[in-house]
């Protein structure tokens, strides 16, 4: 692996490749793999969270499991394109939405949500994101189904 | 806590909570903060990992600082409906997908994916995505700037 | 009420619109709000059942409430226009599709549905509705929510 | 049969797929094909009118042999995502209305209508529809024909 | 031919039938084609006039010879559903627009319209067209090459 | 009037406009207008038909009251673009198609119809237009009320 | 080359063709290919300059090589269609926009730009482009690739 | 100006700036400005053309004037995603179309024509583009005004 991104060097990136594929690899199983000591991993790990190129881990659960059966997208358009910042910061307070794209196309944002069911779906758009100043209408799709849920093989960052 | 989805009781959606704020919290430190045993955590874990509700974990990191800078969503248009399960086999093979979707709406396919830059993405849709038999036409969407990505807060279930 | 269409008068109007209001009420309890005899009221809804004015009755029952979730509208598009007869033929046996509509606009055939849950309905898309030949893909929209579900109002023939 | 919605037993889906093929089938018929006595059913379709399972009976009439002609569907666009509580007050007003859906998709409302004629349409939109306050613009769709109307067969909940 | 549309005999329809072919056609012509006399051609002509059924006749020209080049059809939206009136009476008073069509879709109004030459079609849109009140915006496809443009063919109304 | 459009002089255009407005003026009615004389009248005419400046006659009739009741716009979506000459030759046959325009914006044909009712427009659709071989879909937008149909205003040659 | 358009006759079209491949070809080496005097070409040029035919010249650069890596094209929605002029002022200002279109279809406006990255284009739409007033959306497409980028070959002129 | 892309230094950018804005400028006069000898300046253009920075020129030209009227962007279906190599090798040949763009949306291929009048976009869009194999159907926009048609302005590199 070659590529020198942001001064990174071939150890980081295995060091993320290892953790991307499973966060909780202890530093010494880590070190072990890469070949070097336990002390490595842990400076080079607390020199990428100091770049903020690791931000935190995730737990990947089944939502369906434990009650979020209904995962959506919805483009939002806004009355004016001014809008832009008053309804982005009302749209960050909603705890449905887990994640906000502002895209090419023609929506004004983009955005992803997790929800318990489709009443939980309607209150959601109907009570909360419809409620936001600004908010002229959204289109909705709903994943009915979700074969892949995967991070970023950073492999290929070498093709 | 009162909620009880899948036989799940308020102390294994306490973990959860804890986990899904930071995968790496040592389990002794999440029985301190539950006041249990710690060996009672890894019983609770080993559980919900069994159930597959716990399905792994995720390194979060940001995409563009390793050299992903490009994150977009495309909806595929398949030639027939009945492509559908050969046309998911070819694309669960292209690592620049790291989610794919079957949704509502008029898309057959909706998949989001990272990429290094334009030029890659041009390389992803022209050589890999529209290589796939069966896809007849994609309409691609670029996330120019992502303000939110965040896990869902599991306290939304006791709305 | 003065309208004369397809030569029911009056009387067989009222009866009409107390029907369509409740399609249990006796009639015994139809002719006295008629001033006719009961008689008279079994001769004329059997001459519009004859005249296949009267179709049938329906419960109106909350589906939701026996199971049944998810109420869609799904705009199909056929590969050509002439796959209309057939497939037609093989979408009138899935038992989900309560009703099927030929109309303006750029559907080739457009449905509403009943389905018990999105897995239901992800099951119902992938394994029925697109697995018909000649379908090339759907269209389908989600109603999360139903206000208003009542038969037509017979006085509005009266405006 | 053997799902238990709720607390619904077999019986009760029996009376209930009974009375879904013929509302007026009488009580003792109905006894008679489920081995009960007249007043078990009695009960237990009181039990469901109680839990407003059965919400009440519909005439299924040809609409158009009592002069509905054209049935159609109506999205309606609000100028503002707010409008909608106000605005569906007053559609339920408007009596060629039978269906409001609040939908995925990019509709504001979704409605099902049935008229007279083309005149009678072109009068709905423009002077009742449009003259709601909040509404933007429509887009309708005509059923120029309609091969199926049928209620949702009790069945599909064993599969 | 024995359709009886508003009173009309065939007789009616028989002279309707050749003015549509060639309204120049003298009515001596009509009478010997009808086997009837001239008088009566004049009496029923006439009458279908005071009926409103004839209510003019149309030179066929070739638009682009006489230096109209371009044909159009222009989708317009309005601001809001209200405003409808209003911007008809503006709309009527454009000379270019030769039919005003109010449809189903989407569209507000639709328009069909003749320009000399494309600078002319930008001066249309932008100084008449969009400077009516209520008008939000135009969806406007351009006719490069019309094959056919014919009267109805009543012979239809014997299928 | 001063536009000279392929050697047409005033003379010629003055005429043209009187006979747009009614087409059948008597010539010697149109001759005392342009003081010239009745066979001038007859030479212009003559000429400007040889020209095919003057293609024919047309009636204007209510098409309402003689039983056409539906006036339709439909885009036509061929499989693929090739097949446009044969498809044109196919639809040109079909007697409800007054009008067919090869257009910009994403129809592969355009045409207007004129039909008795709304079974006929299901019939003309489903059993005409879309059993030309090539096409793949149509787009039928109805005009529910059309407030303008006129001839263009000659007059609009001299702004 | 025999067309005549405004005048030019076919030894200003052959400038214009050389000059068209190459806008730095010497005057003389136009000269001796056209079998004229230099000086005749310094007047036709001037001649062409003057009559505004020609414009300008333009250097031909690969973008993305000093720096321009995206290249997209906008269609911009005003919120009515009377802002026009106003927005078009504030446009013109934008530096990343090289062609502004007044176009069929249903934008009101549509314009080109080039960016230095994505980060660029995304403060071009939200700080300069949605911030002029009368602007309510956009739909923006990104160029991924663009294998062709020529002047119009002049030979076409004589088909 | 501090940016160094590939190399390139403030006197190469400079020289661009000055050949964008005007490409026939001689080098003597860009040595004037850049306060360097003309021979510098003929080492860095034939540097940037060893690059591929500088491809060549072009001369601006009101192309209405020389009789092209209508310029126009087309965005292109294909029939099915793995026809993009051999289609565009035929639209290469082409010599209406003056861009080629791959994109992000919905079309398979975007591009830019110029053309004499309509009837030639006529020609071209139903003889030429739509006899490409692989071509399912076109959308086309033409630009009725175009008040900006600029080089980049290099200074946005320092923003």
């Amino acid at each position: 692996m070659s590529l020198k991104i942001n001064g990174l060097d071939d150890l980081d990136l295995q060091i993320l490749e290892i953790l991307l594929k499973d966060s909780r690899t202890p530093f010494l199983e880590i070190a072990r793999q890469c070949h070097v000591s336990g002390g490595t991993i842990h400076v080079r790990v607390k020199k990428m969270e100091d770049m903020d190129i690791i931000k935190g881990t995730k737990l990947i659960i089944d939502n369906s499991k434990i009650g979020f059966d209904v995962c959506g997208f919805i483009g939002i358009y806004l009355d004016k394109a001014k809008s832009f910042n008053n309804s982005l910061d009302e749209l960050k307070q909603i705890k449905e939405i887990v994640e906000i794209h502002y895209t090419t196309g023609d929506y004004s944002i983009f955005v992803k949500v997790l929800c318990k069911n489709i009443t939980d779906l309607q209150n959601l758009l109907m009570n909360k994101i419809q409620s936001v100043d600004g908010v002229q209408r959204t289109d909705t799709i709903i994943s009915l189904f979700q074969p892949v849920d995967r991070s970023i093989d950073i492999d290929v960052l070498d093709e």
